[in-house]
């Protein structure tokens, strides 16, 4: 695979963006670099961004976390004199395939609600101070901010110009925060969402699309005034040392395969899925909250989760047409358990509460892909607490039941922890046994009840627990034929049914973001009026505007 | 207009539905005629259905409201000896244009809402009663009653078999259903969705996807006794005589113009807009209920709402090009205010409260056409209560400020009544005024304090109702420019955006039907695994399966 995405980086890699920290506070600089580009054929004008752009921001949010955990304040600003940011970058986007493009405003749409949510989850804030241009993504960068500063200079402004400009929408959140979040009254987001030059000064702050407007002389005082204000709210790890998220260690065959230290990665391209395999902890878990920070990023819990994440990515992007990921594990079910236990335990501390709010990140990101998941449960397997997770975000689940003649290993069995039951709220903010038991909630209970115990097949499944409990008489062929059956159909009809199943129950922010904008989004990526010959995308910067079919749809 | 689509039909003319009255108890017979659709090249066979078969759907429903208001219980079944319904017509939904694909689930999910809604709006409930196939669009006419009976004969069955044999979604509302309606556990959704011969008997009930299995025996004598229980809940109206839906009034111009009695449509083709004018009452309202009934489907609030319901279905369908619809109206605003009153101080009388249910429907149908809407409030209009609601369900409204030049009718006003404040709920379930002001829910609260008041148009902008109050000097400039600037956009950029924008705060399984599963659903019916040559939807009935493209989106 010579010219796949690389998901990781480290700050040293960094071309686009610069973070300089002090105290409590840091200062991320956003100064793309114009010829850094992922791709060939633009340039990243205007601090403009593509997947690249994103994925140092992403490191630098996942990092501010687990190396930086003093920090409690994130000023984000523009390192250019006379622009915050221009958006994604439109040649980019012109550029690009379907898939990449959809890809693409997922995986930043994911990086949004991360720092967005890790004021709450983290007493991180981001405080956005917007001098010049803020469109499009720029100014959806600055929405998922807890706080935006605007300088009233009589040009700086925020904008989405995609209608009017482009014949797209706003891909990042943009329309369900401008309704949902910022809470604009109905003509005036109408107003606002259809004026390619936005609003500026006062207009801005009386429609509530910043919180704050100040004097251009005034700029680096508030940005310092509100950095210290956001920082005090959380001080309690003020004098915490951070942990070294180091590179992973992971080794990409020639057959697509993905090898690392507990997550292993089989790819079958005539059959069209990927296997997921996760080893379960070779190591004893550390004693206690001392030797889990001395044990750092190569903790069991942390490791597979930095690895489980990804491998989603890297199957998300580079391989595209593998349609079902097949989730498997391995190993001792109790030492998962242990290792899981010292965080739930020690959840006063921060990092045994990061490695558990990263998994909730990670989880979501399964339930956000969008392939076809199912998950076996064989001999040997050690599906427990978290990793039973996975249980209950893929779309279809087998479990071994009794012994497999022939095979030695234990005979399959899962157990469920105090984990199943609030650490992991999916998008809809509901627990996965509280979606999946929408019509039974009293089922949620029972499944309570058998926390710690360990369950065989027909345990599970009584329990409402798996899809199917299958002696060895009948695992092989149905598992094979409902691989075969679902490669056979049509991958737009799965996203789409998938996207529509696997979020029952109350709607979210983050769940319209992804349902409704997204497939509106991927809609308008089809149609002609946008990415045809004579479509806005194609025509933009040729001076003429996109020729567009009139009828209505 | 040789060839348009005639929303306006009669129980005479029925040519796919027969319905049977008996006192309390209707019952409803689909028996498709296959020669009678709506266009050529395909046959209705099985009683498959296309847009004409649910025209006379939705004709039925709004009669057994206003004409058989003694009904409480309607029994839906099929006409037909082995086969419910297949679902929508393939062949038709091959050949349509993609607007159209789009414009008929719309229209059908409108009818399934209506029916589902009957029960608790006007004691109506319907009762499906399933003996043979019921696949795709048959069980989702099933989904939307309020109680499904299936036989337990071996055969019949319940599918949504739309993804593993067509690529595409089930498209009125089905998966929705499924999931928040039925609450089905979601791998068991998934199994359901994706198997194309159905679930029947026993599995069938345990999942919930019906709520009574009989036997063929027992299928009359138990569909029988359903009805009359259902029909016992509500008993009021066992004696109400109902009013005759009369023909409406229409005369459709050469040049496209449309004129109702009370509702007069203007087209400009050129500048892609059609205005929509509704004159107030020419007579004095009712002196009471008794006088009510006798004007019966003349009343102004009922033929004004016919004519307008009519419209917008014939602007949606049969003008695809005029992607604005301008809302104006003229007339004597106390008149309205009079008539209205009427209605709302005689809810107990189930005329009365029918004609403000029937309202509360075509707003919403507003709220969900895909155009740009906006309301020109001028000199003499009588935009008062109910007419107010379409202030606020445009996405852009101007009212002129005080006296125009050369213009001697009154200034204009508008007035609020106690119909804004809960009598219209949107899809979302809240008002149209809650959703105006999510963000300052105290501006909901300081307008009902002007209940009765006419407002001028400082007044108005002042409590936040209107978008732009204009003096004559800006007036023409101001609106002209926004009509040239909204008919140079992207029609479906705007579609998209307006989806997106119109319905800020709760989510509702039909803002999930008409946001989430629709664009889902229009994407789909943009991908050529679907509608390409070798897509699932050509070659449908060729003994081929479609040919896809295995990339993931």
């Amino acid at each position: 695979m010579p010219n796949f995405i690389n998901f990781q980086t480290e700050p040293a890699s960094y071309r686009h963006w610069r973070v300089e920290y002090d105290g409590q506070i840091a200062t991320l600089y956003m100064d793309v670099d114009e010829d850094g580009g992922l791709f060939d054929g633009y340039q990243l004008k205007l601090n403009s961004y593509d997947l690249g752009v994103d994925i140092e921001l992403a490191d630098i949010v996942q990092r501010m976390r687990f190396e930086h955990p003093q920090v409690s304040a994130i000023v984000m600003r523009s390192g250019k004199d006379n622009v915050f940011c221009a958006g994604a970058n439109i040649r980019m986007l012109g550029g690009a395939e379907h898939a990449h493009k959809v890809n693409f405003c997922k995986f930043t749409n994911e990086t949004r609600n991360t720092y967005e949510a890790a004021g709450d989850d983290s007493g991180q804030h981001y405080i956005c101070a917007i001098r010049g241009s803020c469109a499009g993504g720029g100014y959806e960068l600055a929405l998922a901010c807890n706080h935006i500063i605007l300088t009233d200079d009589g040009s700086s402004n925020v904008s989405l110009p995609e209608v009017p400009l482009l014949a797209v929408l706003p891909g990042t959140g943009g329309l369900t925060r401008v309704t949902d979040k910022r809470k604009l009254r109905r003509d005036r987001a109408d107003i606002f969402c259809s004026t390619e030059e936005g609003v500026r000064g006062k207009r801005a702050l009386d429609w509530h699309l910043v919180d704050e407007l100040v004097t251009n002389s005034r700029f680096e005082e508030v940005i310092s005034q509100r950095a210290n204000e956001f920082a005090a709210l959380s001080n309690q790890t003020a004098n915490a040392t951070g942990i070294i998220l180091e590179p992973l260690k992971r080794d990409i065959g020639e057959d697509g395969s993905v090898t690392y230290s507990a997550i292993e990665v089989a790819v079958d391209r005539n059959a069209g899925h990927a296997t997921i395999h996760i080893s379960g902890p070779e190591e004893a878990a550390p004693a206690n909250v001392e030797a889990l920070h001395a044990e750092g990023a190569q903790t069991w819990m942390l490791r597979v989760a930095r690895e489980l994440d990804d491998a989603i990515l890297h199957l998300r992007f580079n391989e595209t047409e593998l349609g079902v990921l097949i989730f498997k594990s391995s190993g001792d079910q109790q030492e998962v358990l242990t290792h899981e236990k010292l965080l739930l335990d020690n959840e006063q501390d921060w990092f045994a509460k990061e490695i558990l709010l990263y998994w909730k990140r990670i989880l979501k990101r399964i339930d956000l892909t969008s392939r076809s998941l199912v998950a076996l449960v064989e001999p040997g397997s050690c599906f427990a607490g978290t990793l039973c997770e996975i249980l209950f975000a893929v779309d279809r689940s087998f479990m071994a039941d009794g012994e497999f003649e022939g095979d030695n290993r234990p005979i399959a069995t899962i157990a469920l922890s105090g984990s199943n039951f609030g650490h992991y709220p999916m998008s809809n903010d509901l627990t996965r046994l509280e979606t999946r038991f929408l019509g039974n909630p009293e089922n949620v209970e029972t499944a309570k009840g058998s926390v710690d115990t360990i369950l065989d097949a027909e345990q599970a499944n009584e329990l409402g627990l798996v899809t199917y409990a299958l002696d060895d008489l009948d695992w092989e062929d149905d598992v094979r034929v409902f691989l075969e059956e679902r490669a056979s159909y049509s991958p737009d009809a799965l996203s789409a049914m998938e996207a529509n199943l696997r979020f029952a129950g109350p709607e979210t922010m983050e769940t319209r973001i992804f349902g409704r904008l997204t497939a509106w989004q991927n809609w308008i990526f089809q149609r002609p009026n946008a990415v045809g010959e004579e479509g806005a995308l194609q025509r933009y910067g040729s001076g003429i505007r996109g020729k567009y079919d009139k009828r209505r749809v």
